[in-house]
């Protein structure tokens, strides 16, 4: 068969990663695709010492790859939403295909990408837009495709991750761990994007939509970082058997579709609590299959251009498949996507550890349960911390059972009125996970 | 587009749990697929009071299925090699596509059905025969296609680590954790084939052609069953700080690729060695993507069953797809498949846990540090249980760096030889499984 020819458009961390892994495997990778699969023609800015281009065009006007006649396959690795989005529609209006690893524009322009290129009959594949090397997409949309998906649970920032498993391991303070995911590259000079959760809504909106057969709603996504946990956080929730993880959750309910991204405790028993560092990791609760879990690099050049590369071999082998026949760009047919809607976050069930500051009176963890089985409530764990008596206040941990969270908020506006609460209560959504 | 007909061939727990999963699932698998996928024959031998086949063809002859012109895809679920093997190269004569769940036939006969589904242009799929419902098939042969594998290693019999389970979380001895197996159904009445390690050999045997483009060769997989560690290797090993689990291990090495399933200690710290009852695990390392993990229900009726159905998704979708550009059988085109040879077991290079009774004299610990020193073998940790001297005799546990084994067969015999040691020395494999 004759060989596809790639077009790489962006040579930075990815590109060249893609770039090298392409040359590096190209003997593995003919094997399997039964046709070569050649970078032809590089779009790049600049050169990058890490990846040797000699011999291929390089065009400093990134659009001459997508006009290349040769280019079968275009990869867009330059990343943001503004020129990205203009070279993807611009490939697919020549009628290429399109391999992109950018979770932002597929969060949040998929829907118009999806539809001109369902149009033009081309692909557009997205593997390493979420939880990087993990071949999270193609478990979800292929490996899963028997199942009626109840709900998807991950943990998709390296970063924040790594922060989180640093704070419980050494003990440290969010901004001490974060400085040291700085030192160590993992963490952006501006952090934002990782750790306020924004990256990983983008990875957990796509998710939805493969799992749930939905339209993209990124701007429905409920973010909430990882900044305000505290160390003391950490520990109490260690001493109770959780470890706090910043988790990706949808789930599918009666009522809707869970789209949220928050701190979460996970009891340690359960393998998402043990996974650590820059991992990232996915699970997926079915009705046939029951708990799957998929973990991997969730970053980086090479596990990156792992999927980016898996990515052009599938593309590679539905050039001579029925178009309408392909597996569809969010897992279901384009024409059968569901209007589920999204919850807001009010709306959602789940349990909750609570941190808060009493006086140190009688009868105080008394008023403070009242108030909560008045709210319909229930307490699952207790830690008071009378060790901890500090200015005649004490700390009180509790864990609780499942609960609306309007009902939660409701319960907390009232708590936090109590003169004998002090400040605010710190609130982290705990969840079970069970399987 | 049209319906695509399903002959299913077997009614026990895998058919039923097909068929059930089909039928409920309809609507979600018919916006996956594209087109509906209906059951239109059923072949078994006697009803299941587990499916429902009222208005679909049943036939006591099972040979009805495959000479049946509606049908599409033959789903083999019948079990064994014989009339097995019979039925599904019958189904490819008839230019029908398969699918089947069946480890034994594939790993045995798998090189012969693929040729003739290659000369015929059909499809075998058969991800239900790995690992049950996690989707480890697709993963490595397509999710992985960008990367040179190094090694997998997985968790694949779900009765050996409940066994294995059971013994390290409740002390119990291997004969009173088969006995629980058996009662709980995981085990059968003769549990040869999952203790002693059979079927987890038929599967790694299909990993290893699917990771490295290998023929299948079954016959020359090293087996070694769970059957002789004992209660103290099992709390030994924990001290340690390893579990021990039934692996199954393949990996590339410059001299050829080992295909051994034994007992392994695995570090506590890794997340395969958290992989407890039933459940089974995958772990693929590889040159791009670093390390991957996947896990989920490796048996039982539905979680095959999804496993089954993805198959018929995908065989459906390949129904339009020029054969030669599929995704071939095991993952690397036939034509290019390798004839790197399978290592024998005695030329593997791993890292041992060895316990030995020794007689409680002075000096003994340096006859042994010598022994094992004049072999090359180093010392990693030891354990020496003076507390529990019994009858002059105490009990010396040790863990060694990695050696070749037949290095390692050599000290054993001199070991053994040694009148200082009493009895036999046990001898577990450990593996660093680093990522």
């Amino acid at each position: 068969m004759k060989p596809v020819n790639i077009g790489i458009v962006g040579l930075g961390t990815v590109g060249s990663g893609t770039f090298n892994v392409l040359n590096r495997n190209a003997e593995d990778i003919t094997r399997r695709a039964g046709r070569a699969i050649q970078v032809t023609h590089v779009g790049a800015r600049r050169d990058n010492p890490a990846a040797d281009t000699s011999g291929v065009t390089v065009s400093r006007d990134v659009t001459e790859v997508i006009s290349d006649p040769a280019v079968d396959i275009v990869v867009e690795l330059i990343g943001g939403v503004t020129l990205a989005k203009e070279l993807v529609l611009g490939s697919i209006a020549a009628g290429k295909h399109v391999v992109t690893a950018n979770k932002a524009l597929i969060a949040e322009h998929g829907n118009e990408i999806f539809a001109a290129a369902q149009a033009k009959g081309v692909n557009v594949a997205f593997e390493a837009a979420v939880a990087g090397g993990i071949p999270i997409i193609k478990a979800i949309r292929e490996g899963l495709s028997a199942n009626q998906i109840q709900w998807v649970a991950g943990i998709i920032n390296g970063t924040g991750n790594f922060i989180l498993t640093e704070m419980k391991e050494k003990g440290r303070a969010f901004d001490d761990a974060l400085a040291e995911a700085q030192a160590l590259g993992y963490a952006e000079a501006d952090p934002t994007f990782d750790v306020e959760g924004i990256d990983a809504a983008h990875k957990l909106t796509i998710l939805a939509s493969v799992a749930f057969g939905i339209p993209l709603q990124f701007e429905k996504a409920y973010t909430e970082g990882i900044s305000k946990i505290t160390a003391e956080d950490v520990r109490y929730a260690d001493e109770l058997g959780y470890s706090i993880k910043h988790l990706g959750i949808t789930r599918k309910t009666s009522a809707g579709v869970e789209l949220r991204v928050h701190p979460t405790l996970i009891h340690n028993s359960r393998l998402l609590a043990n996974v650590n560092g820059v991992m990232n990791a996915v699970m997926a609760m079915s009705d046939a299959v029951g708990p799957t879990l998929y973990y991997g690099p969730g970053a980086g050049a090479e596990p990156t251009a792992s999927s980016v590369v898996a990515d052009i071999v599938d593309v590679a082998r539905a050039l001579t498949t029925d178009p309408d026949n392909r597996v569809p760009h969010l897992a279901f047919h384009a024409d059968t996507l569901s209007d589920t809607p999204i919850l807001p976050i009010d709306q959602i069930t789940t349990a909750y550890y609570l941190r808060l500051k009493a006086k140190d009176t009688p009868g105080v963890m008394a008023k403070i349960a009242t108030i909560l089985s008045d709210s319909g409530i229930n307490i699952e764990s207790l830690l008071q911390k009378e060790v901890e008596v500090d200015h005649g206040q004490v700390p009180i941990i509790m864990i609780t059972r499942e609960v609306k969270e309007s009902r939660m908020n409701d319960a907390l506006k009232k708590l936090e009125a109590e003169d004998d609460v002090v400040g605010s209560v710190m609130r982290i959504r705990l969840e079970q996970l069970d399987g």
